[in-house]
């Protein structure tokens, strides 16, 4: 064993004060709520009326549990330290009560393939990255027939509770499941925790999604170092694509983090709606102003799903996926509308073919796959040369995602993942359905945290999906009238023209607090 | 300030117990040496018989010394902390010391360009990555009339010495320094130190270059990483390519610190003179053992120098720099001999086109731009066709280099190289021209650590540059023969078919020693 991994495996997460005793508190209702839509409260009669939960103080009786618990989607820093957490607070609610792992993701709810989750099997686990323990998949339990199977599945395996680690959709699957469970008089309640780099799973009551920290943290490290080298060498200019789907918060949190010389926010693009020249000229003018002062180098973020929200490429690729189910790539293209056949003109070769070749199983355009930075560079290398630019314009790519989903949690994330296991086994002890589980005051230190049970189904709103109308969680996008937005606005005509680069360094575990205890900036900033 | 910035401005290495009280150590010379080659002792008369130094007790007088430094060639972490050792036992020889920083490298001799170092201006650099506290550069001083240029600046500036940080070719141009001023009478005195995060500057007296160890921990934390997500989400086959010029130094280290499922070594290549093909055929029987084993996923480390070291790429890039010297790009590719063109044929697209535009100043192939690992693919694709390989096979690619030359110098090297700044120091302290300064014993603790001058002519072996004979200090490749090799080659067949991946983590300043003060592999096993 690697000597981090042996420490970390010895790193005791220091839980919310609220959860040190577990047969003293219990969730009680908060407010009541109206429901607000009456198509979710059909679809969610069991649900739909649910209010926020508080843990208050009350003398409980432990109870002996059998719960299951599923990793959904994409890893996320932490995973592991929810099943950790979720695995001791069953055993300090009741020594006899057993945690099972569906293995693969969903899918082994359907299979019902799943391990016992013991303290030994965990002992190597606990603050590691990874979703290696018991694995993760993208199934989805949407169908009559599947949902079926999962309710035989937890009436089979007894299980008193259903933990469901994921994204929005997993979150909201949690949902669908609880609800059909209920419907169909099965005492299994479930429970999801708000998983996901890319932030976008936030709101009042989830002040972000665990493994965020990590993962900006360690995009941070490595955008801080190119900035330092961009600044030592004095040659190079770097792109740097960072993952995060739709949502730009992990662009933002990165620029906030390490103050680069130009990032774009996909949501801003979208609200000036912006044409991809608009976007090229922003980094063409970027690159002469700094030439001006005699910087030939430089840094610049751009957010995976910026070329999604650039309205013509948007169109564009929604043109093609339309195409291209019928029609050759060729004659895809010739038959685009005159302006979108100009905007495919003007796109370099590479990604042209990316456009027409590379498709999903859907047969849609991977619009993740899209070389943005390299697309940018390309179409910068043009403007600049349109504008008699006669500085030296080195360009360098760099695409940064799969290194921060799997790390050794930061001790934030480790705390706040192994306490929202606690919180889940509570929600579940206290027979709740339909359920998020969520700790609130993060910006504080951990032991004053506050336990809460957001209902799912109040996050919900109507989309359009494959045709059909769906209740969903939303997507949280990044808010450009909120404090983090603000700070980024407000500094980055300066961060353009200075040197202003913070290098953060590697995610620190040991040392001090100042270094190894920090929130995501956006967190602390939405509190300002 | 960043809090890890701040903190580690703080941080005191622990030098080396010879080196507590300079003025009881003096350089005293160990055995005598017979110039072993005639034009050696041509081309450097004053220095060629310098003997090897130790560090050895005897009282010594302190004297006021104005010393110069300069920056050569890319980033290593820990070059500032070189400048601090030297700033620092400059001032502890005699208060009145001076040490002056040329800018933007050797270009700053001979405009005469410095700046003053001063306690105040170091207080924020030590311990930190990069080079932007005086610039670095690649101009080599090596015309007449640079030579004249660089003499009449250290005689104007009255430097009693002059320390040149750099790799194996600055090295070799601080001797061509030292034995200029000593022709002409000057008093200054010229001082190497080893530095290149490449390590192929090591040889039996100097065990490492400074910053092999944090870009290749930087490295090795990512490719944990990503490893780990790859074993978590079992479905991406990742290349990562990884800096490091001609020499697999890198790769090796980053192999045995993380265990991944394939990693080519380039020496091991050309010694066996493997084929495009039969590498191409190694990734494929990767793939297809790994598949057998229901293992759709993994990582394959590629050195960046490896398409060089493949004898008919080699050739084909050695035939087309000569060819678009004289001809189009169009012809160049129609001249080529037979086997050639072959080899150019069976390329992907991206790649002849890179062979054929992308060149260097002086016209040639730039080697180092080629995406080796975008090629493997493509290859490795073609070839699992051939072989009717019915998994599945997702390649990601990834280039690590630049995030790993400015990061924070892990507790090892910002040691070594605050160390290595006094053993300079004590060097031109000493009058001592044409040295490198060497530290030996680094697997033990700092405090244990001998200092050792070598003399860079002893280093030097003949190689034909630009046409002319010319001592150079030979880059060092990794040997077949040694224990860092024989300890992979032993592990690799394990490590292709098991998951047994490492994950290091991110370099930890604080904590326990073992996380925090380790050596790199590749110098720990050599001492075995």
């Amino acid at each position: 064993m690697h000597p981090l991994h042996k420490e970390r495996t010895h790193f005791a997460p220091q839980i919310p004060d609220v959860l040190t005793d577990l047969h003293s508190v219990s969730f009680s209702e908060t407010e009541s709520v109206q429901s607000k839509n009456e198509k979710i409260a059909q679809q969610f009669p069991h649900l739909h009326s649910n209010p926020k939960l508080r843990l208050e103080k009350k003398q409980t009786e432990g109870r002996s549990l059998i719960v299951g618990v599923v990793l959904s989607g994409g890893q996320a820093p932490g995973g592991h330290n929810v099943i950790a957490g979720l695995f001791d607070a069953l055993q300090k609610i009741d020594t006899s009560s057993k945690l099972i792992g569906f293995t693969n993701g969903p899918s082994g709810i359907l299979d019902e393939s799943a391990v016992e989750i013991t303290s030994q099997l965990l002992a190597s686990y606990r603050n590691t990255g990874g979703f290696d323990l018991i694995g993760s998949g993208r199934t989805k339990i949407e169908t009559e027939e599947q949902l079926k199977k999962a309710l035989s599945c937890v009436e089979r395996k007894k299980l008193d509770g259903l933990v469901v680690i994921g994204g929005d959709d997993s979150n909201t699957n949690a949902a669908v499941l609880g609800e059909y469970f209920a419907a169909h008089g099965c005492k299994t309640t479930v429970v999801g925790v708000p998983k996901t780099i890319d932030g976008d799973l936030q709101n009042e009551d989830v002040e972000i999604s665990f493994g965020f920290d990590t993962a900006t943290k360690t995009y941070s490290e490595m955008i801080g170092n190119i900035a330092k080298d961009a600044l030592s060498a004095k040659k190079y200019f770097h792109f740097v694509k960072l993952m995060g789907r739709s949502a730009s918060h992990i662009a933002l949190e990165c620029a906030l983090a390490t103050q680069p010389n130009l990032t774009f926010i996909s949501e801003e693009v979208l609200a000036k709606k912006s044409s991809l020249s608009d976007v090229v000229k922003e980094v063409a003018h970027c690159v002469e102003q700094r030439a001006h002062m005699g910087k030939n180098y430089g840094i610049v973020l751009i957010p995976e799903g910026l070329i999604e929200f650039i309205p013509e490429m948007k169109e564009l690729i929604a043109s093609l996926n339309a195409l291209l189910a019928e029609y050759s790539a060729e004659e895809s293209v010739s038959k685009l509308e005159k302006s979108q056949k100009a905007t495919f003109e003007l796109l370099p070769e590479g990604i042209q073919k990316q456009l027409l070749l590379d498709r999903d199983p859907h047969g849609n355009v991977q619009v993740s796959h899209i070389a943005t930075e390299a697309l940018l560079i390309e179409l910068t290398k043009k403007e600049l040369e349109a504008r008699n630019f006669d500085g030296a314009f080195s360009p360098v790519n760099h695409f940064f995602g799969y290194e921060g989903r799997a790390g050794y949690p930061s001790n934030f994330d480790a705390t706040y993942c192994y306490s929202l296991g606690y919180v889940a086994a509570l929600l579940l002890r206290d027979k709740k359905n339909g359920y998020m589980a969520s700790l609130s005051g993060l910006t504080q230190p951990s032991a004053s945290w506050k336990a809460v049970g957001i209902s799912i189904p109040s996050l919900f709103t109507f989309e359009m999906r494959k045709g059909k109308e769906k209740a969903v969680i939303k997507k949280a996008l990044v808010d450009l009238e909120g404090q983090p937005f603000a700070r980024f606005s407000s500094q980055r005509e300066k961060w353009m023209q200075e040197d202003a680069y913070n290098v953060p360094g590697p995610i620190q575990y040991f040392g001090p607090k100042e270094v190894t205890d920090t929130v995501p900036n956006i967190v602390r900033l939405k509190k300002t």
